[in-house]
């Protein structure tokens, strides 16, 4: 068994990836993303065996990402909605969506499009910085510890200065601004 | 084994998951963005046995993500570093990063934060529509076929015509553009 939980690690990274981190959960979002909220329908668009659709369905309830809303009385039957949790999650799957149509389709010939609901134009997603609005270039970015960076001796912060600080050329930036 | 492979799947999201979609293969491209580059580094970053991290180590070298750079010669040694294509995937883990800092820590309290490394300045990923730069709400979304879309006979457009309708309320926008 390779799996392993990160649902304490100090990393929002690893946190995410507890619940999104594997094939299927992400897919079922997309899923409920694309109209599709029955178990049966799951089952048929995912190929997804009926016990492991069972336990991440019942998973991703229990996260908070979907909710279950009766649609049928006798015998009772639900369907899986996106909540405002299981909505944000689908950020990242923008995210993947963008990664994999620059490096696994050629430019311009996507198997899935998405527009704008209301005005019908085309969406591109693009990760920007929220102030500057500029594009975000990964090699251009430094990592330090945040307020909730653990201070613990099983941790030790002195550790982590050494592992911050060999990023790049070694050098921090000058001067960092909240 | 609940691993499938979905390295034809007619889906930018499914292909990106092939590689991205479980624990160790983001949390190793982590390391990188981090300055991390040698093996007994990473197992200890990362507390991952030997051959889990030979093995992960040795897909994303294969898949275009990693780059290998001698560092050593006798006995031959080699660091790990990202590539475009890697760098390109650490916008993926921005994208989990964001939702996990709102979602699994209370605003403000990140453990980790990035910045830019010429300016210093605080980075915050946000998703937006590259043509409008606009934040992008998912609930706004309505997806169709693209031009990769399958048109054989294995995955009928037909059905999807009904997959597609099913999103939101059922309606098309009024005019797509593209």
């Amino acid at each position: 068994m390779e799996r392993k939980t990160f649902d304490t690690a100090p990393c929002s990274i690893a946190r995410s990836l507890d619940v999104l981190g594997d094939w299927w959960n992400p897919l079922i979002i997309r899923e409920c993303l694309y109209g599709v909220h029955r178990f049966d329908e799951f089952q048929k668009w995912l190929d997804i065996g009926r016990n492991i659709l069972t336990r991440r369905l019942k998973q991703l309830v229990d996260e908070g990402l979907l909710e279950k809303r009766p649609y049928q009385d006798n015998p009772p039957r639900f369907e899986y909605h996106l909540t405002d949790k299981g909505y944000d999650a689908a950020g990242v799957l923008l995210a993947l969506m963008a990664y994999g149509e620059k490096w696994h389709f050629e430019n311009g010939n996507e198997p899935i499009r998405i527009f704008d609901r209301t005005s019908g134009a085309r969406v591109m997603p693009a990760l920007v910085d929220a102030r500057s609005m500029r594009a975000i270039d990964a090699r251009q970015l430094y990592a330090g510890p945040g307020p909730a960076f653990p201070a613990d001796k099983s941790v030790r912060r002195s550790r982590f200065v050494e592992y911050f600080a060999r990023q790049g050329d070694g050098k921090r930036p000058a001067k960092t601004t909240e």
